[in-house]
């Protein structure tokens, strides 16, 4: 049977309480979907409210990501697998869906290998920093996934793995989804963000790319500005996995996920 | 298949890593178990930390709660499902034990009640405290824990449950375990605490009750003090729901697991 995942952004005011009306609908009609979330903006806020503001690092190649030592790796958990997930469940729960949260670490579901150290550019230099708790997904659980599906639960995903030697790791929620919807061959992977989809002059949203052939992905690299950069790296994944289509659509609008089913956005495949 | 429920106390100083250790050598033996947390030190912790500290409040008959408003219940799911369930599975993961975290929420399994408004008795006089997000649990989702568990996952909950509007609700812990086990036709029911088991003459250590009939634990509710009396009404309630044994034992030493089996703490059954 068909499946969607679907990524709801943590940052970017995707209103939850849109989405959860949307996917109340869709269960309803008997579709299979798993959500992915993310939280950076409960986890920055929980950071700077207990003493621990978050730090973000820039990679060579120009991606930005959260540098994630130990006590930040608690701070996300309780922000992203605890307040975040927690509530997406039960706005799904008043809406009547039978809504699962997990993370990557429940029951192996995301497995990651550690990074453990990093490189960064900061200041113009090169730097490597230690103690990194973040890691790139290698195998998904599919068995658990499909488990739950077949018995009527909606899987609601936070954004952590755990490494080959059971430790908890911050991963990137748009990674993970575009990983999840690869391992489960999901026909549709959707990535609602706060914009109209992918831009090819950013911020300018008439430049809005409607539709993108998967050979243009390198391309869209290079213009994508900020954390569309990892959503499109994840609909270039997705697609290499095998996912028939990718759309990266606006997540600040009623029935975001409606309307991107019925062609708003950026379409990728 | 005999189960056991194991309930590791969240504030006094059980430890976590020894009873790790015991889970890890009793999931290598086959046997199934599913284990319960508390989270009170973390959830207080962090509300000082986020300017709402905890407020706790006394009933009529002696009980004593967390009073939870809304924000305190985005705290509590953050740092209990968030935080304290995330890196006990964490610590499972790491011993190789396919843990498996879920809240009440989840998959709606455990249902129960909301209060909405509880009766209190502050400074001698008794008042009414409206706004409360905490419930009575009067269902377990039994066929959700036995699908995990059929899959050879340690289900691990946190203490919230999902009222029948939807709404997360903040659960007792020890009475979630109660539940939990009544449920499951659970063999044997084991409360781990930072105390010796149930004390004739608190904080008299001497005192130590090794073996309680049935019948004597409408008395033991008339001796235990604080939070002991909470986890006398959950051994009564699992042992009324057909739970063979209940054992309230010490958590804070070494194979705290493997000694309540080999007979030390309180046996009640």
């Amino acid at each position: 049977m068909s499946l969607i995942v679907i990524k709801l952004g943590g940052t970017e005011g995707v209103d939850f309480a849109a989405a959860a009306d949307d996917l109340a609908a869709l269960a309803a009609t008997g579709q299979r979907a798993v959500v992915v979330h993310g939280g950076s903006a409960e986890a920055n806020a929980l950071g700077e409210a207990v003493g621990v503001p978050p730090r973000f690092v820039t990679s060579p190649s120009g991606f930005t990501s959260r540098y994630t030592d130990r006590p930040t790796l608690e701070i996300f958990a309780a922000a992203v697998n605890g307040k975040v997930n927690t509530l997406l469940v039960e706005a799904l729960q008043r809406r009547g869906v039978n809504a699962m949260g997990l993370s990557g670490l429940d029951g192996r579901l995301l497995q990651a290998k550690r990074k453990g150290s990093i490189r960064i550019v900061e200041n113009g230099k090169r730097k490597i920093l230690r103690g990194d708790y973040t890691g790139k997904i290698h195998t998904v659980n599919t068995a658990l996934l499909g488990l739950l599906l077949d018995a009527g639960y909606l899987p609601v995903v936070a954004p952590l793995a755990v490494s080959d030697q059971g430790d908890a790791l911050n991963v990137d929620a748009d990674r993970a989804a575009a990983m999840l919807a690869a391992a489960l061959q999901a026909e549709t992977l959707l990535l609602l963000t706060a914009a109209p989809g992918l831009l090819r002059h950013f911020p300018d949203e008439s430049s809005l790319i409607t539709h993108l052939p998967p050979a243009q992905l390198d391309a869209a690299l290079t213009f994508a500005q900020g954390r569309m950069k990892k959503k499109v790296l994840g609909a270039q994944e997705a697609i290499q996995g095998g996912v028939a289509r990718v759309i990266i659509a606006d997540g600040r609008v009623a029935h975001p996920i409606q309307n991107a089913l019925a062609g708003q956005g950026t379409h990728i495949g």
